[in-house]
């Protein structure tokens, strides 16, 4: 089950467990943030675009009634992990992993075939420093295949009507990420701040976006990763454990 | 000097005083916070489109050393009080209040002639509610004759490359607001959420962009109102007073 490098880690849900790599990589606790702000309802079918280890998909099959996990990953060696780790959880039958690249998405899936798309999406632009552009690391954190506009236009396709979004993104982003979306026929309708504690500036934001939704965008209150000394607020710790 | 329905309130800034009225409309909390928002360096030039009562050049006057601040309103019953309130503090030389419709800027000022414009728009869309489009309070609040789309094309005009603008608006129209500014030009790059007390939800945000600026947002830390009974935090407190 396991390659050189490889770890499992508990998921604090469920009993899941996700098979991890210290020179691939590992989820960050974005992920887990995205999971605890996406909503899918009972019965629907949700995708989540750059799925990495498969943890969106795993723990929002935990968290929610959703009828079907469809998870795509451009890098094999990845795809393949999260692949092990939806069978380590027998989940085969509520989670499929694809390998691919999502700006040819509709080689995999239908048109408007989702309910609900997650996506956290590689976050920094390829001009922003130095990177190794082949390493499997760079590739999940830079834009080198996959950039916003990417992810938007191949959300649309296959996004139902009425259907909703969620991504967690840079907060420097913000611009890039509301004008795009909108830009491809996906409007931002829900925005939640990430603060580190009370009083400090927000590094990360979370978005619900509507497929075909009016414009009007509705703020929700901050949500505050640590009370004093490093400690999760409840809120946070809720999200990881309960 | 004073008009029917009109009296004159302390700005508790220089000793400067001003003009508002019952029935036409008093200047809000919005105003003052985009005072203390907006930054004018020593000798530069700056324009507030939609002023209203004047209350943001006059407070701008008073709080910056920017060497001249014009105004634009399009009610000239309005820009009257504004005009009749900069000579009750003797601010003609550095204050000029024009009557006038920003969609014909270029008809009032020069290409490019501002280092800074301020803009606290009317915040509703048409489409929201009964409204009586002729009473000056609609005309001020809702988008009759100045949406968002005017009020960065205008800007685009008569900002100088690089230049600065600070405006205040409802949190709702955030993503009409960065889309409608990149779309002419002027790209958001400070955004600060203003919300009642620690931990509510954001109704309006600040947001600086500039003309001709790349692509990338910084968040400020929210700007608190309230701390605990309706008591104004202290950052607030020297806002209004300090």
């Amino acid at each position: 089950m396991l390659l050189e490098n490889e770890r499992i880690d508990d998921l604090h849900r469920n009993g899941y467990k996700i098979i991890q790599s210290e020179d691939g990589f590992c989820f960050g606790a974005d992920a887990v943030l995205l999971s605890g702000f996406a909503r899918v309802k009972k019965g629907e079918k949700a995708l989540d675009m750059c799925t990495g280890t498969g943890v969106i998909p795993i723990l929002l099959e935990a968290k929610t009634e959703g009828s079907h996990f469809s998870a795509i990953e451009i890098q094999e060696k990845i795809a393949d992990m999260a692949r092990r780790s939806v069978a380590l959880n027998s989940l085969e039958d509520k989670i499929n992993i694809v390998t691919g690249d999502i700006k040819e998405c509709m080689k995999y899936f239908k048109s408007e075939e989702f309910d609900v798309i997650t996506c956290n999406p590689p976050y920094m632009k390829v001009n922003s420093g130095y990177i190794n552009e082949s390493s499997p690391k760079a590739l999940s954190r830079h834009e080198i295949l996959c950039n916003i506009d990417d992810v938007f236009e191949a959300a649309f396709k296959v996004l139902k009507y009425g259907g909703r979004m969620y991504i967690i993104h840079r907060s420097e982003r913000l611009a890039d990420i509301m004008c795009s979306a909108r830009a491809n026929g996906i409007e931002p309708k829900l925005l939640r701040l990430v603060i580190p504690y009370v009083g400090r500036a927000s590094e990360l934001i979370l978005m619900e976006l509507v497929k075909g939704g009016k414009p009007g965008l509705k703020l929700m209150n901050d949500l505050v990763i640590y009370k004093e000394n490093g400690v999760y607020t409840k809120e946070v710790y809720d999200i990881y454990y309960n």
